[in-house]
């Protein structure tokens, strides 16, 4: 029995994008089990949706496959793509959005800065060449219909990877600046507000762990206290929440509200 | 094995309403796989309900069964239907939703103008009259619950469409008006806008191939070049979108807040 | 064959977090059969969440098991719960959003007034405590993921309630003040407003019947009529809803526009 087959995009829910792609996938295979991850990525939010993937997909089958369209570049020379790994395999845009799942398999950063090689991971990859597995008909709008929801759902029958095209060599990499070190401060940012206003930032539970007193500077706020859950105390709260990261929360309330910080902004993180 | 139960409504997907219905289907049919076409339609917004359901329906295997419920006279005298096509079974309110669908397969207008005749048409259609395959209870308010759901969980366990009720023998047209031509041009709509901001017209593809070299005017734009897919140039674009439709797009933003453009408005198709 | 795992949160749908709880439940259950009832619960609260919970469940496969997840004090002392009943299991915390349900199946209120006893009901419960049926590492902030998710799947594959933890004696209220009488009057409040803008009050059909000739107040604005339906007359109408609850509409619009009313406010049930 093969794993779900998990949907991730920023299709949004106030159009039938999504649950057409249903539709082909169970056409194609009628016994899937299709899952939701998320499809309120901004529009065209690359790093928003890696982000997602990269923290979410391990709680999944190792055998899930998961289908993830962020693609601005759509029907332009962007390469659609699978990737097969030791935990799941992953089809979509080649942009980006696998970036940083393919470095957590060992794909490395390239002289070329925005490449990433796959020699040496434990990824394998292909180009989706073969229109054996698309829809008879592919639109040069909607690949996440016509290309990446029917291979899936062909990968999902068991259909080898080396079938669906061309071995990769390397993948576009997510250009991510990540947190950076400046004058003995390390500088991180928010990377996902979440429905609670919860600021999940690119900051680790391992940069945590390198300081004696950690302490937070947010929107010229100062947190000296790491909590542990969000009911600990009142107020603005730093803790590392459930996807490893550092959050910025405040309880009962929304700490991007409070603070008026969006994706993107600077997290800072100092000896005390 | 019968093909998914598939849903859409404008029930939104901040109340219960959608769950309950999923609810009462596993009830009746455990087997029953269930797919989300939409649930974002407008509230009661029957034109665009018929639209998606139009555009999207052939995208799923031809055993499906559709529920659409977009339904603003539950409780008053409108007909509970099920129609039966060689491309899915269709269950809701009789009040336009399934007109689009029924010219499809060959349903036509009558005299009458609000009706279309299904005499001659591959569609078969039944009132739903037959209480066994409602829920016990049935309220004044929410037929999606009490009688399309239980329907379908029936139809997809096997039950033929004659026993459900009598037999149809015209259904009510959505009343729309469709492109006409004006002084040469012609003149299309909005009918619907995506998450991106995409304006899509109910002119189409086949409209456009009838000009040597077609002018799309909106809000006081012109846009003269038909592009292939939204990253061919930056500004507006006008290209034949996924659905087989005209759509007006904005590389990397949104059509509708450039132009102040809503569903409805005038789009005009012209020989250049 | 177990009934679904239906899933209640105050999640919402821009996050992961939903998609990640169905991650978990598969790679334990791959057989599980997931159902969303409501993932857009205002945050943290509980009273909005138990009323959804209340007046659904009962549409569900009596094997249904209800992950229910509005949990402000996740990671404090509130204690992880799992509860049978003959209509459904319910897994989640013990903060008042199973007293609802708990009341239907026999819970009575205790002389400490914040709880309910479970002693002649129909119900059993026990404290979550086994961490060999949660995932590996329990983080302080993501119970849904790491406890209840994981329960649930196993609970669905058969692990028997009482393996999960020690018996439970009683469970926390909901701390809801319901209808009152005043001068002769009956004072209702407005508990959830849905996607139409519908006022769904904790008045019920019941109250309505115990007066020859109710007369409903909301807002300033008298109803003298109670309708069966939304399309009966134009303007207010007041009529039980599907839920059997009392409920303000307006035809063709959304009556907590009109009246700018909100949860909690006052709506008055008086002899005409």
């Amino acid at each position: 029995m093969a794993g779900p087959i998990v949907l991730l995009t920023d299709f949004g829910l106030d159009d039938a994008y999504v649950g057409v792609m249903k539709g082909v996938i169970l056409r194609i295979d009628p016994r899937a089990v299709i899952v939701d991850l998320c499809h309120q990525v901004a529009p065209q939010g690359i790093a928003e949706g890696a982000f997602l993937l990269a923290s979410g997909y391990r709680y999944f089958d190792p055998g899930a496959i998961f289908v993830a369209v962020v693609d601005p570049g759509v029907g332009s020379e962007r390469r659609p793509i699978a990737l097969k790994t030791p935990h799941g395999a992953f089809v979509g845009p080649d942009n980006g959005l696998f970036g940083p799942i393919a470095e957590q398999f060992g794909a490395r950063a390239m002289a070329d800065a925005g490449r990433l090689s796959l020699t040496g991971s434990t990824l394998e990859g292909v180009t989706l060449a073969n229109d054996r597995y698309f829809l008879p008909e592919v639109s040069a709008t909607f690949h996440g219909r016509d290309v990446f929801a029917p291979v899936a759902a062909h990968l999902s029958l068991g259909v080898p990877l080396a079938t669906l095209g061309p071995r990769l060599a390397d993948l576009i990499a997510l250009p991510a600046a990540g947190p950076e070190h400046r004058d003995g401060d390390l500088i991180g940012h928010v990377v996902h507000i979440d429905r609670f206003g919860n600021l999940i930032t690119d900051l680790t539970g391992a940069d945590l762990r390198h300081l004696a007193r950690p302490v937070v500077l947010i929107a010229g706020q100062r947190i000296a206290e790491i909590s542990h859950h969000y009911a600990e105390r009142t107020g603005l709260l730093a803790l590392v929440g459930s996807s490893g990261h550092l959050e910025i929360a405040k309880a009962g309330g929304s700490a991007a509200a409070v603070l008026g910080v969006g994706v993107a902004d600077e997290v800072i993180l100092r000896e005390g």
